[in-house]
């Protein structure tokens, strides 16, 4: 169950970093009929979406919902992590766990990615650190504590939580791995905190 | 899973035939940080509340949850009707079918109740039509499709769907029966549709 | 102040009676940052957009905004009118006087938009009944008690309540007439209710 | 023109220091038809209360609306103030400028507020930092940038941006002070930053 709002951010526009364009609620995504009315005119190459089950006592708001964005990235995380060992950022858009790490993600660079979630995950065992980035023409992802696959398709790559269909070609993406997909395939490569 | 809104509706004061007041919203109760706050602060000694799974294609809004109101009567639908069945009216809170439904009993007349409902089941044979009405002196319900249980306290009378508790003096309401709660007691009357 | 919602119904894709679609909200157009950031992504050769100062009593909620939608018509009504002139119609999208007029219109079918909106007039003195209607081919308006103006541009017409520019050709229409746009060019018809 | 939200808190009970109970909208209070139903049936001996006109860029949802809480303390800010004068605090309940500077506020303690508020002040000129806050027994109030007027009445003490009705005992605060009040009167103090 994810009640709790939803996002979809999207890269528009021909150029490989396009503008990164979001539309984000607070409410189920499954009531939203402009959403389902207008999504089919949307088009794009790039989109990082998720729907949110919030953690009791967080806020249920657009803000808090990803993906989360800073300049051309969007980034969503999936799963929970204390606040208390992630530093506090004016930048975050939220107060809620995830927009705070997506603040510290963002202010270390999307190339330290995996650096930052080993490091977060470290303070905080108990989290769960699933990440999914995009900025137009690099996808990135980390599974930290959840479950992640990917599939291979011939007009693009899919990275998401579970198979949403029985191709046959979606593969779990084993725990505690970077995975960076670019113009050249899918590459995967175990994070420091990995056994 | 009744994530499309919820609504109480309670009487204030001291008059028997209190003023109506309602509180509804279009999102998850679970989610109201307002309500959660406030609620232990409102006192009343007869409540009608209700939380919503909207009908597929049904507007998702505060003025289609119930309950409904007319004058000094709240009601609540717990089911679903085809609205081709049921006329239209000027006074209906919302187009969807249980805020219509809710027109069409409110003008008949609650003493009509258990007549109006009986007659829409013949209408649509397919409707779900339990009904809980109050007006600050009588509560009353209708069983048509779906559960109702009863539980006779010290302090009161409740009508639930389904018993919230473990309470040993829950009782099932049989299906199609009306419910009559007032000063001196319960009283179960087979409608006409029954057998 | 229109603070009560809005809608924005657009026709997409490259057929003459494309598929219309609808974006609608039942707060402030100013603060809904998502449309604000999609909206660029959105290309249509044909729009109806509205925004809504709700009448005291009226649900404030997305299915009260216009546009207003049947088959490949979408409708938006600026003004005020008295529901007891209207008749019922269970295929209006919301309770609210603009939801069962358009319901009306819908009904009369868009050829007879001149006289629907002449009888209503008849029937309500006091009410104001300015109407946009489109197809995607064809773009309707009635005058009727509140202002509206034409743009006739090199790539197309735009019609609005008022200017939203300093565009030298902006022409007021006269109260009370039909303004027809179609592939050939903008028709204004008096009304038979105008002098 | 505050049609970004609203926020009402209240203390509840018969205890000097009661439970702090909010009710919070992102919505604009006219429409608001729940909380004109409810609010008549809520009785409370200290009440803070405000209506929002959101800062362009910031975000409109309920958690940034006032009042904020901590503890037994309900305080809103009426004005702006830069974000980058404020110290980050995990504490904050949203990302908002007013709710950064009120867990300033909270962490500092309201026995320094006039400090606080004095601190901010000279760290960004520009800012209004008028600040309103009561914990059941103590009403305190900041004027820094913005109007406010004091209402002696017989029956309590009434502190509002500006007076809402033609009671000749208003009277206005002069600017960079401190107001309490607190069961033996209210008392004004001028701030250091004043003149």
């Amino acid at each position: 169950m994810n009640a709790d709002g939803w996002g979809a951010g999207f890269f528009d526009g021909s150029l490989a970093h396009g503008v990164p364009r979001r539309w984000r609620s607070a409410s189920p995504l499954w009531g939203d009929v402009s959403f389902a009315s207008v999504a089919p005119a949307l088009h794009s190459h790039c989109v990082v979406a998720a729907v949110r089950s919030a953690t009791v006592g967080m806020p249920i708001e657009p803000s808090a919902s990803a993906p989360f964005c800073d300049g051309t990235w969007l980034l969503s995380h999936n799963g929970v992590v204390d606040r208390a060992v992630l530093p506090t950022d004016a930048r975050a858009e939220s107060v809620v766990d995830s927009a705070q790490l997506a603040a510290l993600i963002f202010a270390r660079g999307l190339d330290a990615l995996g650096d930052t979630v080993a490091g977060v995950g470290a303070a905080d065992p108990k989290a769960r650190l699933n990440i999914l980035a995009a900025n137009g023409s690099r996808l990135l992802a980390i599974t930290w504590g959840d479950t992640l696959s990917v599939l291979r398709r011939d007009d693009g790559v899919v990275l998401a939580s579970e198979p949403y269909d029985d191709h046959p070609a979606w593969e779990d993406v084993p725990d505690r791995h970077l995975v960076e997909v670019a113009a050249d395939g899918v590459t995967l490569t175990a994070l420091k905190g990995s056994e």
